[in-house]
């Protein structure tokens, strides 16, 4: 399995190897999440909880189901959706009045209820978070995590007083992001989506985008600005101070599943799996290296390391499997465990644990008596190298370019007049999609690749996954 | 708003003013988990999580849709659910070719993928839950927490090699049960089910009942062993040592949402919510007592303690609002916050700060500098007194009764032969729910309150929410 030769062929295998998720489940797309694939998200939603915890936002829940009424309040909205929703239409044995759908996102469960919430300026900022699964009917090639079904989902939801309130909760959700992805060690572009290809209802929508190896781009997700899109339809009004009526602006932040994607797309290997620490179910695995006449000094050893571990607060494993060591690292490597350590009877003699990072094959040694502050150093190192890593491979796979003759099979930036002509006539030629513009502005001057205009914008667009 | 006068309106109304949930939503008893509510039910999540990953058992997450052929694999089990399941018949403009429903609970979608995963006997015990939404169309009256559409449900599975070995684990659900309990304040009773009454598809059923103030039972969830009846419809076979194959044999364990409701319903009293401890989204409240001349003392002392018992772990909410401090007094007490701190001039002065316990009114000092011991020693002494009370109060709600001249407004315990006829007859003359016999069998004597018949067992029954 050649990570290079065949990315796709590559994924779904390492995906099957690992046993992170199990595709068999009898209805196409709605997979299983099996025990290790969904530690790995357990984790990445405690990044979330706390980061958006941590900047006053609540904890919701809200219901899965909608009426197609409250569905149909916003038009952009409705016309975005309405190929991939899932309609409930009978409860036991009776026809439902109202057909009720399963959310896609929950815009149009939520907001009614805010219209009960938001009475008055003191009510304001409203900022909410929820957890949840959604469902799109997928009519695309499915993939495991990248384009599923039944998705899992976490979304935020605020309200403001007026635009420029609005606008500084997108500055904020950016700076939680920054923090949600370090412990992913996922880099990403922050792209201004065009005109036609924002959320339906939004006012703006900022992409989320990573590279893969193939030259693809992945959405990771997106923060949108609504201005009063929403709040209009749904009728989310406060007083302010004056004593005056006025609509909310609202925003939203959305992630999914896919960041486990983006985990085993961005940085495994032709091994199998490298993960992160900070989302590994295990951090650390350790093999002992049994032989005769030593075998239970070499348990004993091991299982006091392994206490020592997890006492100080790691999460190990320790594989005392009937197998050889060689199958061991083997296995280990497949599930990306980010370092193996090694307990023989050299080891014990020098009062040492042989080690091995995943991520880079380096060996080493640490010594017994400094094993926990040593084993946190490599484990922090191996997150600090997959974030630069994957930062200098993004940076690398994105290529300028100056006119459509040869593109590159990478994401591509070019001179961009802005005009949907020009940026239609980009997709047509070249197929590729226009990912939008850097949300913080670059320096750039250049002319339109399409009709030549000078232009300071420089647009960004690759083959999207 | 009196418990004991009318505990049904009680109910809800200290549901609404303690905003644990918001009823509004366009879809009846498909309701908002609000901020409060939902931090309450993530805290019983975690106890959860904490007692079944501490046995063994691994946290999955199986899609929610369920195609209608799966479903219909065990007879008894579609019987005991097809008036109550929603059905999903539309996906965008298509009609599907096989309906899905939404699972009311998880058999028939974990089933077909265990048979997937049990192989051979090293595979067992297979040990699985997950936490999931579930869906029931129910048509008597929804109640907040207690009979809800959709249900925050907690749900484990596990496969054995034989029947003893699922009766282990049956008996190891019952330790963990307690465990989850303990931190819930909550009493409960284990009631095997009468055969008619059991899980459709079950060999037995034991109900985790609890009792309301109203006389009527409540039942929290239920432990089944299924035996082979579901391993053989969806085929979950096991190379045994032997290598023959064979059935296993399968146990659940089912909690949900009604917890809360438990909660609510056990402690609560006239002035609102009484929060164990354990699962108070906050802890303690501090409520600064300001005059004139003290103000920014006060202050300064309401943020130290507020960090010092923050950082000593403990969940505290300083409530620095512009309103008397009887008014935010009032509104902690209807939200059950455990304990209340109050710092003023006096408390200043002496070195000390002022507490009031929500389940007693308790009312007293502790110093200043001993305050994080103190504090965590109160809390420690609610959580006990509240299991102690409420443990009082279900031993006092149970009454043996002789005839059925005259029936007390209690779970009543009687004599009964085990005959289904005599157990209808009962049913039918008191309108009471049989809700089964002790678990653990208790010392009885006496007559089968029907049919005069000699029988050392006894039942329970109420009327049942």
């Amino acid at each position: 399995m050649k990570k290079e030769d065949n990315f796709s062929e590559w994924y779904n295998e390492i995906v099957e190897l690992a046993n992170l998720t199990d595709k068999r489940y009898p209805i196409k797309g709605m997979n299983v999440w099996t025990p290790y694939g969904w530690k790995i998200m357990l984790h990445i939603d405690s990044y979330i909880r706390k980061e958006f915890d941590a900047t006053g936002h609540d904890e919701v829940c809200f219901p899965l189901l909608i009426p197609e009424t409250e569905f149909q309040k916003e038009k952009d909205h409705i016309k975005g959706f309405d190929t991939e929703v899932y309609w409930v239409t009978q409860a036991g044995a009776n026809p439902l009045d109202i057909r009720l759908l399963l959310r896609p996102t929950s815009e149009t469960a939520m907001y009614p209820i805010f219209a009960l919430w938001v009475r008055s300026h003191t009510d304001l900022p409203l900022k909410t978070y929820q957890i949840v699964n959604t469902f799109r009917y997928e009519t695309k090639m499915t993939r495991a995590f990248i384009r599923v079904r039944e998705i899992h989902f976490f979304e935020s939801h605020t309200c403001h007083v007026d635009e420029a309130d609005a606008q500084r909760q997108v500055e904020e959700n950016f700076a939680i992001l920054e923090k949600v992805m370090k412990p992913l060690c996922l880099p990403y572009l922050l792209l201004k989506r065009t005109d036609w290809d924002k959320f339906p209802g939004a006012y703006y929508t900022v992409g989320i985008d990573t590279n893969l190896p193939d030259g693809r781009s992945l959405q990771l997700g997106s923060i949108h600005h609504y201005r009063e899109n929403f709040s209009r339809p749904f009728d989310i009004k406060y007083e302010d101070l004056q004593g005056d009526l006025k609509y909310v602006h609202q925003t939203t932040f959305g992630m999914s599943e896919r960041l486990v994607g983006a985990i085993v797309g961005v940085h495994g290997d032709d091994k199998g799996l490298v993960l992160p620490p900070e989302v590994a179910p295990y951090q650390i695995v350790i093999v002992p290296i049994l032989a005769k006449g030593i075998v239970e000094e070499v348990t004993l050893q091991a299982r006091e390391v392994k206490d020592e571990l997890a006492t100080a607060g790691l999460r190990i494993k320790l594989d005392d499997r009937d197998v050889r060591p060689g199958s061991k690292f083997y296995d280990w490597e497949i599930k990306g465990v980010p370092l193996r350590l090694e307990i023989g009877s050299r080891d014990i003699k020098q009062g040492v644990v042989t080690y091995a990072r995943r991520d880079s094959g380096e060996k080493g040694t640490v010594k017994r008596t400094d094993l926990v502050r040593k084993v946190t150093d490599i484990l922090r190192s191996i997150s600090d190298d997959l974030n630069e890593k994957a930062n200098k491979n993004l940076a690398d796979s994105i290529e300028t370019i100056e006119n459509l003759d040869t593109l590159p099979n990478k994401i591509v930036r070019f001179g961009w007049c802005g005009s949907e002509d020009c940026g239609h006539e980009f997709e047509n030629r070249t197929e590729l999609k226009l990912l939008g513009t850097p949300y913080v502005k670059e320096s750039f001057r250049g002319d339109c690749i399409i009709c030549g205009a000078d232009t300071d914008t420089a647009a960004y667009a690759a083959k999207a996954m």
